[in-house]
């Protein structure tokens, strides 16, 4: 069995972006020599999310205006009745009386998920043909980890 | 270290529909001849998804409903005021402008997730009393595939 | 290759609680002697989760809100109109024409998940500065099983 760790660091410009990191992926898998096996990518922060879906611009915009909708930010009027009343009761996430603003980004990590595990076969990223892996951020403008790890042989 | 490689595909009559697949996992786990592992099973699709839950006839209804209303289609009416706010601004999904109609779909892909990881034991699927594993399509009636990689030994 | 498994049974106070299980699940890789590798850590009950967020009671108690909210219990009154509405039609989930009143309880198992595959590095849970590992329980006050098989070397 062999294994291989790869760490990637984000710093967005937008506070909530997709990042496209399928050919990173790829990269660490061919790194590793690995022909058969498992990888596994997983955000390192709590306030971002690892996503496989298509790299389709209306998709990834609907996703982040529908995700403001079911796990409101504060920081910002909320988009509709739903949202409104989807915040926490009094209008603020409890999380902040530590004077953080980033309440809904650890709601949208819950809907996401920190992490997914890819299939290696013979040593190729098992993907479906529209299946792309995405970093997505929703708190960013600031330095975050991710990481890559291939097991196999 | 052992790997086995397996690929399924459904073509569901309905366009939404949850497929038992508990028994398609473990025969891929005994052909594998693995008794210590972890078996990844993957949609390869953006619309689809794979979820471990009980084989109740109740609660899959009772999910479908409810992915309808966080999740909305803009191919019928919105069940109900929830589902017609929860819509992208405008009504329908950016998606949609390249002639498509399953943008809901990716969304419901989201909440379930394309994957699961589930653990091998003295070769079996080690899962609890009441968990199945289902193939959830949300864009169906035509042929998607599944992959199943086991891994250990 | 080597591989460990652990299982931890968990008997809850309350119907709905967070358990931090980080150290369990070091002490397992600990145990397992495995220094590259990944560790699976999954509910085996279809009414409960495991998360990585931050160990904050803010955001638990958040979380908590506003899943009643979007997977809402029909054994206490709806948290407002949102979680009214997000209810099955008639008010009641199918599967209660079982006995049970834990419907929602399986929505939130969707939206969490039951799974975590997490890395380790070292001898180390691969983790970032503020991830923590937490069951989540949503029909707790009975006893439920929780299993950690890691896999490397």
């Amino acid at each position: 069995m062999n294994s291989h760790t790869v760490y990637h660091t984000f710093k967005t410009g937008e506070r909530r972006e997709f990042v496209r990191i399928t050919d990173d992926v790829q990269e660490a898998v061919d790194e590793s020599g690995i022909a058969e096996g498992m990888v596994l990518v997983s955000a390192m922060h709590i306030t971002a999310g690892v996503w496989v879906n298509d790299n389709e611009a209306g998709i990834l915009a609907d996703t982040l205006e529908w995700l403001d909708k079911i796990a409101p930010p504060s920081w910002k009027e909320p988009d509709g009745d739903v949202a409104d009343e989807l915040l926490p009761e009094g209008g603020d996430y409890r999380h902040h009386r530590g004077g953080e603003d980033n309440g809904d980004a650890h709601l949208k990590n819950l809907l996401m998920h920190h992490q997914v595990v890819l299939p290696i076969t013979e040593g190729k990223l098992d993907l479906g043909p529209w299946q792309e892996v995405f970093y997505a951020e929703f708190d960013g403008r600031r330095s975050k980890r991710l990481v890559i790890k291939v097991l196999g042989e």
